[in-house]
């Protein structure tokens, strides 16, 4: 049946398609399925009763403010704690270099609404973040990908990439969704280098930072651009406030997902510019939300609580990855991440990841192919399989069902492949 | 001080401006201004009790999935609820009509998504809503506009706008902000024929129907037009579903601002379109907040709040409509509205309402000048007055303040006009 809406559509509506995730999402929601394909954190590490009393505090004191209108920039002192909570990662930003967006999502958003024009090229890493995609394809931009191995983005592939243009990078430095890939320190240095020399300037997209199993941390993209600028003298010792480098972060993998509470840290004149974006977009992201999510977060109990879910996400990596190696056919290889929620498979070039779904399916377990996260086409063969979501039993057996499922589909293809060639 | 990005922003955001309202909002947060500016709710009437046993109740009973993620057409029960809701005006919605939005602001934000195309001229009543330009301004829309006068939209005034083929209209027709006026039944009507004629489809922005302190409620522009699909034969009892009227609302006005949820109701084909857009733009609006919203509104309370706010609201526009005959100078006229948190003031066409602010802040007082409120040029000596916000007292106190500054600004003008001529 059509409406006269229909023929009214946006030019750039063509450009957007559902997430293949939130889709399948749907579909595995049957309750003997065992889904390795969302980007859920474990709902059982939710702090539901420190929830419970922050939301009754924050009625109980402040219940008009909190149900009001408020500015768009965000809650004061949620932006002075996310000050202080980067602070430790070297980031000197003041409040009013932050502001709290409804998710990382709509900062994706924000940064498209403000940067963006149609046939903008955009330089991601391949694969990369599909909701990065969803949210710049509606602005009408080109991609152009460069690898990443398990030390991240190849760096020495950059330059031919920079060279076409692009109006910035993207990237996820930390364990990256979906190849639970990090980006190593020279190489690091090495793209700030190259970000400078060819005046191409990068989003950086960490909402997994703080989820580190193992290993050092390393320093964000934003402060070495910041120390970079400071060394040449360029900037007089204000490298942050004329930086090449917007930093983007979420409570969503730290708190809960449900609130949609994001954040970007970037200089005073692209945060004014946001802020009019916003304005249009939502007014601002709800008062309730973030005056409860401060004080949850605040007087040392954030950190603490990731010390916890680090703990639990660490032993849930720990059990999928010796499972895959028990299950898994020996022609799969996959990263192992020192970090977030994400691991990635690659299958041999042959085999459809799609093709294994069905089966897998059958099997009663879910992932997602890797396809949706290559802007520019491939990784048919590639999968993301997420290890916070489900329980370590449930792992287990998902991955030995997962792994049944891979088995068949290598063994039919290898059997059903001589008679069709 | 210049960073990398200045010169990258995108064309759109020539169009962006941030919104009077708010930024003057900033510098009336002095504690002895009494604002008439904003478009508060009274802090006074929200339910504040009643949110924190619906916040205790749904964390204790559903907190896991409170706290997680969700999908993107909003919390089913909510949708439901939204259903039965409106049903009582005659929209007779399903769920799969309804989806929630990030406020009201988020469904305006995602209709120009799906829907304008740069250079797309927008038809608008003159005066509009700000907040509705603000968005769509970010898409790079035209506006055309047509008057209101006391009975709404000039109907009789709409053809020749019609002519020149906007994409769409954008109606108030209840207690319009900024104007405070009502569109009758007989132009609903004609405005419905019209539309059908020209095949220009109407996007219905209603959040403050429920707000009537006088008067018949009239039937919504989406039940008007389905009824006349219906009667035309055209659409086999399923008018709504082919619908030429989006309807759009909101919990700000009835509930609380501070929640940003709203939502839109469409046909499912369009709903599914705007999903496809949301996703992209912040995945879900936050699930938390919707149980929560969902929680305190059901079972008959919001109905029984709404009347409680009627009466407060009745109370103060009364209030300010006799103070308003007391203190202001005769030159000066006023609507007079049925409902909703706004009325509108014209002044001699010699005064500036921008003036008169200037005057009225040092006389510690505030309106919005109604210039904002008119996107193709105008208004320079209208001002819109909420009546919602301030107590009876201090709107006695405010608009004796105002009616002052009234008067002196136009006795200057008097005084100085022959000497300047």
């Amino acid at each position: 049946m059509t409406t006269p809406w229909e023929q009214r559509y946006a030019q750039r509506t063509q450009r957007m398609g559902s997430s293949a995730i939130r889709e399948l999402l749907k579909l595995t929601e049957q309750p003997d399925l065992i889904s390795f394909a969302g980007g859920l954190p474990a709902p059982d590490l939710f702090p539901i009763d420190e929830f419970k009393e922050s939301a009754d505090r924050v009625l109980t004191r402040h219940g008009r403010k909190a149900l009001q209108y408020s500015t768009t920039e965000g809650y004061r002192p949620l932006r002075e704690f996310i000050v202080q909570k980067i602070c430790r990662y070297g980031i000197e930003a003041a409040p009013e270099n932050v502001l709290i967006t409804s998710g990382s999502q709509q900062a994706l958003d924000l940064i498209g609404k403000i940067l963006i024009n149609p046939g903008d090229r955009l330089l991601t890493e391949r694969p990369t973040y599909l909701g990065a995609l969803q949210a710049w394809r509606s602005y009408q931009a080109e991609f152009i990908t460069v690898p990443v191995d398990d030390d991240g983005l190849q760096t020495d592939l950059l330059e031919e990439a920079l060279c076409s243009g692009p109006k910035f990078m993207y990237i996820l430095p930390n364990f990256q969704n979906p190849g639970g890939v990090t980006l190593n320190l020279p190489r690091r240095k090495d793209l700030i280098l190259m970000a400078d020399r060819y005046g191409t300037p990068i989003i950086e997209d960490d909402p997994y930072g703080e989820l580190r199993y193992e290993g050092e941390h390393l320093p964000p993209l934003v402060v070495l651009d910041a120390e970079k600028l400071n060394d040449d003298s360029k900037t007089n010792g204000q490298g942050f406030c004329r930086g090449n480098v917007l930093y983007l972060s979420t409570f969503s993998k730290t708190l809960a997902p449900g609130l949609r509470l994001g954040w970007i840290v970037a200089p005073v004149s692209v945060i004014q510019r946001c802020v009019m974006a916003k304005q249009g977009m939502d007014l601002h992201s709800s008062t309730f939300i973030q005056m409860v999510a401060y004080d949850v977060a605040k007087g040392g109990f954030l950190e603490r609580h990731v010390r916890e879910i680090r703990d639990v996400y660490r032993h849930r990596r720990d059990v999928m990855l010796k499972a895959m190696d028990q299950h898994f056919p020996t022609a799969v290889r996959w990263t192992r991440p020192q970090g977030g929620l994400f691991l990635w498979a690659i299958l041999p070039e042959h085999i459809s990841a799609a093709a294994v779904l069905e089966k897998a399916v059958e099997y009663k377990v879910a992932f997602v192919p890797g396809t949706s996260f290559h802007p520019d086409g491939g990784g048919e063969n590639t999968m993301r399989l997420n290890f916070s979501n489900a329980k370590p039993d449930q792992i287990e057996i998902g991955i030995k069902r997962l792994g049944q499922a891979l088995s068949e589909s290598l063994q039919e293809t290898i059997v059903l492949e001589p008679a069709l060639v």
